[in-house]
């Protein structure tokens, strides 16, 4: 077996002889696992000699070694007592090392069988960091990159760095390679900002039989472009004594009593919610089994089924060879799992923080673990309601909460944090927040950046770029058969001086159902303000006499701007459309197909469907079991504050409770404070106020 | 003169007798005022006592006393010290009481003279609280009223409420009467919830005059409508046994050092930010002169001369009478400052807080002061970078931090937190949170909400409405000479295959600079991400060779549903768009006018002009001192969760660096951990992190 043992920067890896150990004593879980829980560290190594033992005499390298979640009806019928505890299985794509050639499988690790064993061709799985690894090894070695260094000057190769990219498009090969490309850089010395001395060449690799293909060299005018040689740092070896230690003064956010989340193995119980938190290599967090307990019914009610992030684009727009080739799919291309952060170098959040592990198999077979790659915590979210009575001065207010299940993911240059925000208001978002590096290049002293990018410091462009991502809800509106209905927030028809409309002040909701997955592929419409209800038409509220729904409100969903016929346009189809509603059918997970690498975008691949082809079997999506793809981010034009490490830019989406619940769903939070004003007329007003004691305000 | 010493809820009202009380003195700015302070319990009398004087025999009553700010031209000079340090003045906009004569002076504190009087006529000055008063208390003792609720079972009358409005529109009377419109609920026992039973009728008052004028009884089918009879409360003697106490644990907010801002009287200074916190009866918080200092070219920068919020409109969507009146003008007709909660009262934010009070003048020309009107406090913000080298696993974080100067007003029925927000990447950030309670209608046994409202509850309706508030900027990019640019994401026009854009990925950001005031009424546009830059021509970022710049990011603009030709659509220009470019002009403020009670749109109205006529005026906005007019808000239709209170619902926009700073302008902040990942493959990565201690992971 070829050895896999190189380290990964945020990975524990677990070898057999390790099984034993106190560190895989610490991350294997107790007892019988949840249906929904990921694979344990040692339950990956025994799929892997399941299905090395199935394939044999195959060399297998081990792509993606995973939870196959049970069939939705299965583990319903589970959750009901009326089935048995479904098996645990792993899901798992394999390359031949011999062949190169692609299968997917299952292996039951309940009954120690492979269930299933699937060649798919004219695909290419993710490319992991254990394949991104090889890029830089081999360009710093290769005779074509040594001497593009040397004629701009560089002959220290080990300043020399090349940043690992899925290939995007490159004409030159097909599916019989599995390319990536390298974005090269210098450094001037150890920790120095690479990205601030772009260099102008490019590299493509066969990441199987680990061989650069070609290294292409940018000339303008027939002439190289040197790297700019000035420095742009942020690590507190060069900042150092530009910190002002002194302006800030600490805030300290302490929970003496801990946190108010519960968990029990992966479930967690939280004001009134619950639900499941699982991981995987390419999804990263996925919550599942979504309920709230509602004071009013006093009754558990279910929200969501599944929500996960199952893929992003980042388009960039510099026509210019080679950016555009440029056009990241990070969830599906390199995986939120894999890229995943170990939190605990990081500090991210304050407060008291659980964090679980994510569990991931490496090409080996052997497990790794990013340590505390999920974090759960809550933070105070300022006032859930606040109300004076001008007449008497009572005052009431509550204080808001947030409950947050974050990671954060690196993705070369990019970092990426993901926050899942639940509320006490019944609301539901997710939030990214971006930061990290901007993708830079060097300009020729004959160029300027624009229009493409932004010339963020001397020599250096930053090009335009969007970021598109896609959120995927599988509601559960207080029952598995739903429907989305389109609002739009329209004028009377009725003219200004009619009868129905004298004042011109009338206006109202278009309630428009989505009928069929063609109609679910949604544009969204700033003049209507429009927003779409997933409702559950079995559900009347008694109050409104409505449907019981979700809302979702996504304004900011920004268009593709790749032209229709592009490369990206073809490719992220998903992108095209803020929201997509198709009917639920299991493992149909991913809108820019399972294997994102190398995808052409082409309609009805046998073992590479879209989104796009999802939608257009036209299927009916009323009152039944739905999925929901939300699309939301933002286009960036870099700025000069975004350099050298740029300040974190939040995006978000959100789903609220829309006539859900009968009555606001956060009256039995404790006000934080309760007064009266006693009126006085000469003094300043006394008050008594409740939950909140006097010099303590910062108390709940 | 009539006395005018009711109790007024939040206010402390300082009578002659009370100005050398500890409570006066506690009040009392030390030394000489700075030139944009608020007008001081002792002067509002004074500058009463002056114009009182100058109108002799004339009986006043006082609408406002509030500073007239300096002249700009003045108050640069004095700053540059190039003037003596300008007089202090007083703006009063008085009635007189025998002929209800509204006219405009000014006193001039320093020298003890009115220097102006001018007499306004068709126009209506803003409803103060105490003119609010006497609705209830005229009401009460209506015959009409008396018999409209014994009409429908009810004789009690002090359970009979009467929330004053502005009347928006009533054609049976014009400028002869200072129109006021009540709105009548019931209430059960003393603090039970009025919104849960809206009354039938509606009253109109003349406010000066003190007296009802109408009662309006709405019929359907001939019959009356009785008040809904079912309870939904939210105060905790009705809640009592439903709050859940042990759902949340305590999250303590603290300080132990103190806040990071410094206050020297009423100038901020905070993280390099520095600032003057205004405070008056119409805008509440008037934010001036913003500076930021540049740590890369350590050198301090101005960035807005002014910010407040100038106006708000609410109009609904039911056309059916009387609901065609409700449309409020919240700043213009009722005043933001005149309805400020006292925050002492509310325990409104967590942390240390730092407190301002509003000063404001009675209609007797006696000074009442709202303690703690202004909040001022600071918040984590989260990551403001966060990036990790996947190659050695250096991790570097830095967190963010907010400087919050917040204000809440009560509105009748609805709560509005006011949210002006510094963070330290260099952005400016207004949030408005809405919360309180839903205005309300009773429905008859033969009408349904739909379309326009929401049975909130059985026999309540909740009317769709609309909150689009206006921020007013002044801005001063680098200098007082600013353009507007917009800014348009859009594909290139090389079609796909072209050579300029081969691949179709090409994009960039379309500039137009908005060149004239009538240019300057800009519409948002959703498809091309739209957003506007407040540039400097004359002062060049070096890094990128553009214009230095702050970005405007207005993408919740909803447009105004009301008709062309409609009242609301009239009467609230400003809210037809987005954005609106005005030269700058002294005291050229409020957009819906200056006097917005029962205003009438009209175009070049003498006294009241807005900004539908500055902008016609169609002056140049290039490269001169403009200010900006940016509208933001939402669209609300109602959902059950929003009663018996409503869960506060956040709307806001956002001003960010642009091309303005050379780098990103947090890179002084010291990291809050810089980690380096040992790689360790058998045991868990051991961390050294700097600047977060082991088990102290709260700590900045």
């Amino acid at each position: 077996m070829a050895p896999d043992t190189r380290t990964i920067p945020g990975y524990t890896i677990f070898h057999k002889e390790d099984y034993d150990s106190a560190a895989a004593a610490a991350v294997t879980p107790q007892g019988i696992p949840h249906p929904l829980d990921q694979l344990s560290i040692r339950e990956i190594p025994v799929a892997a000699a399941l299905l090395r033992e199935y394939a044999s005499p195959k060399q297998l390298k081990f792509n993606c070694i995973t939870l196959q979640e049970p069939k939705k009806e299965n583990y319903a019928a589970f959750k009901q007592g009326k089935a048995p505890r479904p098996d645990r299985r792993a899901f798992a794509i394999v390359i031949d090392r011999q062949s190169g050639q692609v299968a997917e499988a299952v292996a039951n690790l309940t009954t120690s069988k492979v269930e299933e064993w699937k060649e798919v061709k004219d695909v290419m799985p993710t490319l992991t960091l254990e394949d991104l690894d090889i890029m830089e090894r081999l360009a710093r070695k290769d005779s074509r990159v040594i001497q593009a260094c040397k004629d701009i000057g560089i002959t220290d190769m080990s300043k020399v760095f090349i940043d690992a990219w899925a290939i995007g498009i490159d004409e030159r090969w097909g599916f019989e390679r599995r390319l990536q490309q390298g974005l090269a850089y210098y450094r001037n010395s150890e920790f120095d900002n690479q990205y601030a001395h772009p260099l102008d060449f490019s590299v493509v690799a066969d990441t199987e039989r680990e061989e650069i293909l070609s290294v292409d060299i940018r000339y303008v005018n027939g002439e190289r472009t040197a790297a700019p040689p000035a420095e742009h740092n942020y690590l507190p070896q060069f900042i150092g004594d530009k910190y002002n230690h002194d302006r800030l003064k600490p805030i300290d956010i302490v929970q003496p009593q801990g946190v108010s989340f519960q968990m029990k193995g992966n479930e967690l119980s939280w004001a009134g919610y619950k639900m499941h938190i699982g991981f995987n290599y390419r999804e990263g967090i996925v919550i599942s089994d979504v309920r709230a307990h509602d004071m009013y019914q006093d009754r558990e009610r279910t929200l969501f089924n599944r929500i996960s992030v199952v893929e992003m684009v980042v388009p960039y727009g510099c026509p210019e060879k080679p950016h555009h080739k440029k056009h990241a799919f990070d969830v599906g291309e390199y995986g939120s799992g894999f890229m995943s952060n170990s939190l605990k170098l990081g500090c991210d959040c304050k407060g008291a923080i659980h964090y679980l592990d994510g569990v991931m198999a490496l090409a080996s077979g052997e497990a790794a673990v990013v340590k505390n790659a999920i974090c759960i915590h809550e933070e105070d979210n300022g006032l859930l309601y606040k109300h004076t009575d001008f007449r008497d001065g009572t005052v009431i207010s509550a204080r808001d909460r947030k409950l947050i299940i974050s990671q954060i993911i690196t993705a070369a240059n990019y970092d990426y944090g993901f926050y899942h925000i639940f509320s006490l208001d019944g609301t539901y978002k997710l939030e990214v927040k971006l930061t990290g590096m901007l993708n830079t290049y060097s300009l020729h002293s004959t160029e300027q950046a624009a229009p493409y990018g932004t010339e963020v410091a001397s020599q250096i462009t930053a090009h335009n770029h969007q970021h598109i991502f896609s959120l995927r809800i599988d509601p559960e509106v207080d029952g598995q058969n739903n429907t989305v209905v389109q609002n739009d927030a329209v004028a009377s028809e009725y003219p200004v001086g009619s009868p129905q409309n004298f004042y011109g002040n009338a206006f109202y909701s278009k309630k428009t159902p989505l009928r069929t997955s063609l109609e679910g592929a949604a544009d969204y419409c700033y003049e209507t303000n429009r927003t779409w209800d997933i409702i559950n038409p079995n559900s009347i509220n008694p109050s409104c006499n409505k449907p019981v729904g979700f809302k979702i409100i996504n304004t900011s969903c920004p268009p593709l701007l790749a032209k229709p016929g592009s490369v990206v346009h073809t490719r992220a189809a998903f992108a095209r459309k803020p929201l997509w509603v198709t009917p639920y059918k299991d493992y149909e997970l991913f809108p820019a197909g399972d294997y994102v690498c190398q995808s052409t975008g082409e309609e009805n691949h046998p073992h590479n469907q879209t989104i796009w082809d999802w939608s257009r079997r036209n299927e009916s999506i009323e009152n039944t079991d739905i999925v929901c793809y939300i699309q939301f981010g933002l286009t960036h034009f870099p700025r000069t504050e975004d350099f050298p490490i740029m300040p974190a830019e939040p995006v978000s989406v959100m789903l609220r409770a829309s006539n859900f619940f009968i009555k606001n769903p956060g009256l039995w939070v404790p006000p934080s404070s309760v007064c009266v004003d006693t009126m006085s007329t000469n003094a300043f007003p006394t008050s008594c106020c409740a939950g909140s004691k006097q010099g303590d305000q910062s108390r709940l």
